[in-house]
């Protein structure tokens, strides 16, 4: 099915981590004819033509559309309205846009306001890959292979520029599935969201009390790994829980809810309820990520 | 300092990851003449033996630890008590005893009370080093290269008995601190024991939701690291939480209050707050980990 998909002029709004490995993933399957990049980091888009990730650049992201077969909208969940609000005048009929946000319902809703009687081009999607670098200097091609691509599209969505953007996936090595937005928001509130700010909100407390440095020197290689993902980009996350913020708030006091259960199992010395907890949750993990 | 180091019958008193990581350090820096396992999973003995990691092995702690100058205890922080008190009536004067527990308090308060006079001879240590694997087909003599070791007196411990356990970690090819029970019982409840908490929560969290195989199905690689430490071994943690649970309670609630704040901040929209705390951790995170 990869074989299949080509495209002719390619526009890439944000050539961050995400943006620049789908041009890279791209250009490796021979899959793109040109693609330009657009953004508002100047340096950012030099670099990234520097680095032969796209043939041309343009801080002007109106411009940066005309003529594209598809459009890849790789901002900050926060800089989507704004966007969608630019391009719509500058967009083709035949144009498809698609978007990688790690919220949906959000992007959605901004997608419908701004694109109007174009929504229907409109293909959400969401790869769930990525590292806790940022910038196209940390892109690469493989990034997406093997690794799961959310599509939610709506009842409204034209079903050939879906088919158009699953190849597209297919093409990067990634697998497609679709899925309910709502649904989207939910689960991934729960497996990346609440855990990005359980690391984030870990390694600030951590940070915020008196012996703070001598707290980290006695960090062993557990802590490293777990806070990981607490080097992401600050902007990005911050973007993504006011984005899905019903949803995150919602799991975020569940799970504050079971840590003072916890707690209250440590007062009274409930060795059950611990044992039972920890063992249920070294069975799920063993089984589920092996 | 550690070519000076060497000693001539070492009883390791549960053969585990660390038990058998030690066993195998002082063979490769030839620091042992013979090493005796001891412990109740005669299986696992066995199979340390046939390893090589140790030279013979008894079920029997009290025959054990006879005639031995170091005895390493290295059990869940459940048992030691109970071993304390069976190897008291076997331990000669001279012999050294020293433990690797992830909590010293409680340690060190079940070795006074079973060791009585023989108190001064027991130095408390804990090595940050470990993995989430366990038992001795997990050992690697590696696993103390460049990790510190806390080593927590009491003001009653023997110096001499003090500088050999020193020597043994630096034989292991470990760094050697000092610092106080309560200090280290407060700095790894942040560091260690509460992350292994929040990992083990998140997990049991996840898996008692309606759809846990699909919400597993669609983590990223940034779970997988996240929650690497919920496949530690499920009794030693209960023994862990229990044994530090004070000051453990008090920052698991402490972090708890920090996550609710950053709820109120996401629904009122605050994203100063946002910002400033998920930039402020990225920042400690990049500098303290690297």
């Amino acid at each position: 099915m990869s074989a299949s998909f080509h495209i002719g002029k390619l526009c890439i709004i944000g050539v961050g981590l995400i943006g620049g490995s789908v041009a890279r993933a791209l250009r490796e399957s021979n899959s793109v004819d040109s693609i330009v990049g657009a953004g508002r980091n100047q340096a950012n888009l030099q670099r990234a033509e520097a680095l032969g990730v796209i043939d041309a650049y343009t801080t002007d992201i109106g411009k940066a559309v005309e003529g594209a077969d598809l459009v890849l909208v790789a901002v900050p969940l926060g800089a989507m309205q704004s966007v969608f609000e630019q391009i719509k005048p500058h967009l083709s009929k035949k144009t498809i846009v698609t978007d990688v946000g790690s919220a949906k319902q959000s992007v959605i809703a901004a997608a419908q306001q701004n694109l109007d009687e174009l929504f229907p081009r409109f293909v959400p999607g969401h790869p769930i890959a990525g590292t806790e670098k940022s910038g196209v200097e940390a892109s690469f091609a493989e990034l997406f292979q093997h690794r799961r691509v959310i599509l939610t599209p709506a009842e409204t969505t034209d079903q050939s520029a879906l088919k158009t953007i699953e190849s597209l996936w297919l093409a990067c090595g990634a697998q497609v599935m679709k899925m309910d937005a709502v649904h989207h928001d939910a689960v991934l509130a729960a497996t990346s969201h609440l855990p990005h700010m359980l690391a984030y909100a870990l390694v600030d407390t951590l940070a915020r009390m008196d012996d703070s440095q001598e707290i980290f020197d006695y960090a062993a290689g557990g802590f490293r790994d777990f806070t990981r993902i607490a080097s992401s980009d600050p902007v990005m996350w911050h973007d993504i829980c006011l984005a899905n913020r019903e949803q995150l708030v919602k799991v975020i006091r569940a799970f504050s809810d079971d840590l003072h259960r916890l707690c209250d199992a440590m007062e009274q010395g409930d060795s059950a309820f611990i044992k039972t907890t920890f063992t249920r949750a070294k069975k799920a993990r063993d089984e589920f990520c092996g």
